[in-house]
Order: structure tokens, then C-alpha cells, then sequence
């Protein structure tokens, strides 16, 4: 039995990522973002949204290059921070264990300990309500070696990465291997 | 040590979701999308990502309302099943033992036995590519009571969501909570 509650955005569990832009006097900076997803799968566009509020904005509306970095769950609280802290007041980099260092197609910088880091380009911004929608294509990917299998392929399970539960607040961990996606469905497809 | 790999869609690990549309003569259809995120916080939006072959893109192009369904992990068969078959071909429902039933507030169905599905009416559709984003606003949430608290906010750890992992192909379930949001990094903050 459902129950009908009040419109709000759910969409539980939600990827966690740190979006790296490069402030004013060429200050890294990070912000916490896990209004993000997949867009397009060729050429590959991410879609991330960012409150008008937040200092990252600026520099997502002017430069439009960014760096998406996914973090891995033993840095949960450095990810946090990036998400409670503003760059308008505090140098984040400088105050936590993580290095930023310069990407290689987009003006901005990358977290170094991050597992998986992707450079960005602005190509589209929507602005709705309390966000602005950024459509960015994505010129490269960086997956440090501990995440790749023998084939080159990103092991997910090695990388831990965190969601997010914004229904109650919670970071979550990884959780078992469950099936097989195009494949799960078959013995269905063949009872028919 | 990081390296760099030619530039692909990854952002693991991503929602699974079942997108619900009437097709032709009214008939229930189901997607199974993953390229997906929230948009907007308010008024809320999500986006979702489908390629324009797909049978569902001319009832999202045209009516524009469907309903976003988020399937438990003991779902992970049926929602496989919606992935690798068209409802040009088949009548997915009707082959597996999932019910669709109206929604409230836009003309689509949803899945009775989903924990957790929104009522969306797309307001903007941007082609990219491969893919056609439909970003649309949630008109109303449905929330089935054994994943509601005895405050009526939702238990992500009680529906049990399921994680795609798009660079293995893998489904995957929910990890432990490890951590608050907006307060895991206070300490750091602390420390400064």
C-alpha cells in the first residue's frame, strides 16, 4: 500500500561526487554535489546541479570547466567538508589532507586521492528554480591503477565509492554484487 | 597513480530506475533507465536520459508524463526485463508479474509493487547525441508504507534500492550507513 507524500526530490541512493573549479586567484576549490548523473552516453555528457548560492557557481557559469571527482568512502569526511564549507571563506585544500593538481584538458584542478576524476566542459546551462542544471561534456577520464582490473576495465567494488541517502542524510557504502545487468531478466524472457 | 582513459559515460554507481509510459492503445510500458539524476531541489525535478530508438522516447516526446519507478532489490529480475525487451514486440507487464496501475496526476502508469515511484511531466527535452535528456518536474511522490518511518520520512535502508554498476555491468545493493551528511566533515572543520 503506497501513500501519497508531498512532491519533493527523492531519488535515493544518489552518486556522491566533489566538483573542482579553480576560484578567484586561481584558488582550488570544491563543492560537495550529489544532484548529478549520466546525460549522454556518446559523445559522454554528465549533468550536474549547482545552487546559484554556492561559490563554485561563478566559476561554472563563467570558465564552465570542471573536474567531477568521485570519492572513495575512507575519504567521507573530507567529502563532507567540501559540502559544509564555503570557498568565500576558507581555502578547503589547504584544510584538509587532500592534493589538488591540474588537469590536463580543462582549467581546473583534480583531487589526487580521489579514485576516479573526470574533466568537464560546460556545454549547456539550464536554470530552474533553486539550481542551475550544468550539461558538461566530458574530455577524459583518470581512474587510479588500484581501481583497474587486468583488463583496464574500472572495478567499482574496489573503488568504494559513497551514496547518498537524502531522505535522512546518511552516507552509504557499496553493497554486494547482486546480478548481472542484460542478463538478470532472461530466465524471464524464456518462461514466457 | 592515476590514468587516463579515453573519455566514457562513467559515474558509478548509478540509479536504477523503471520509467512508465501508456504506449499505443494505452498499452503499460516500462524502461528501465539509469542515466538519471535529480535536477532541481525546488521545485523538484529529475532528469532522465533515454536513447531516441527506444519505444518509450515518442510517448515522452509527445504526452511528456510518465512516472519514475525505483524497484527494491528483490525487483532486480523484472527490472532487468525492462531493459532487454521492447514493448514494440512484447507487452512487458503482461509477461511478468509486476502491476501497473494509474497514476494520480499524469496520464502513465506505476508499478504497485515499486517502494517508491514519482509522478513527472517533462518540461524541457534537450537532444545530445545518443540520447534525449527529458528533465521534468515530480508532481507527486508514492511512497509504500513499509519504507516510511514513524515520522513518514522514507527508509532508503528498508527499500533496499539497487546501485548500477556501468563499467561491469553489474547490479548492486546497498551498502551499510557509514557516515552523516553535513556533519561528518565538522570535525575537520575543527581541527583547522
Amino acid at each position: 500500500m503506497k501513500h501519497e507524500l508531498p512532491a519533493y526530490a527523492v531519488l535515493p541512493p544518489c552518486q556522491v561526487t566533489v566538483v573542482d573549479t579553480y576560484g578567484e586567484n586561481e584558488k582550488p576549490n570544491g563543492l560537495t554535489v550529489s544532484w548529478t548523473g549520466i546525460a549522454v552516453s556518446d559523445p559522454p555528457h554528465v549533468m550536474i546541479a549547482v545552487r546559484p548560492g554556492r561559490y563554485s557557481h561563478a566559476d561554472l557559469c563563467g570558465r564552465g570547466e570542471f573536474t567531477l571527482n568521485i570519492p572513495s568512502e575512507n575519504q567521507m569526511q573530507e567529502t563532507d567538508y567540501f559540502g559544509i564549507t564555503s570557498g568565500r571563506k576558507t581555502d578547503k585544500f589547504a584544510d584538509i589532507s587532500l592534493t589538488p593538481v591540474p588537469a590536463m584538458h580543462v582549467h581546473a584542478p583534480m583531487i589526487a586521492e580521489c579514485p576516479l576524476s573526470l574533466e568537464c566542459q560546460v556545454t549547456i546551462r539550464q536554470d530552474i528554480g533553486s539550481h542551475s542544471m550544468f550539461i558538461a561534456k566530458i574530455l577524459a577520464v583518470h581512474a587510479d591503477e588500484r581501481i583497474l582490473d587486468e583488463n583496464g576495465k574500472i572495478n567499482v567494488t574496489a573503488m568504494r565509492p559513497l551514496s547518498y541517502d537524502h531522505a535522512k542524510f546518511w552516507y552509504l557504502g557499496l553493497g554486494s554484487v547482486l546480478g548481472k545487468a542484460f542478463s538478470a531478466g532472461k530466465t524471464l524472457h524464456k518462461s514466457r
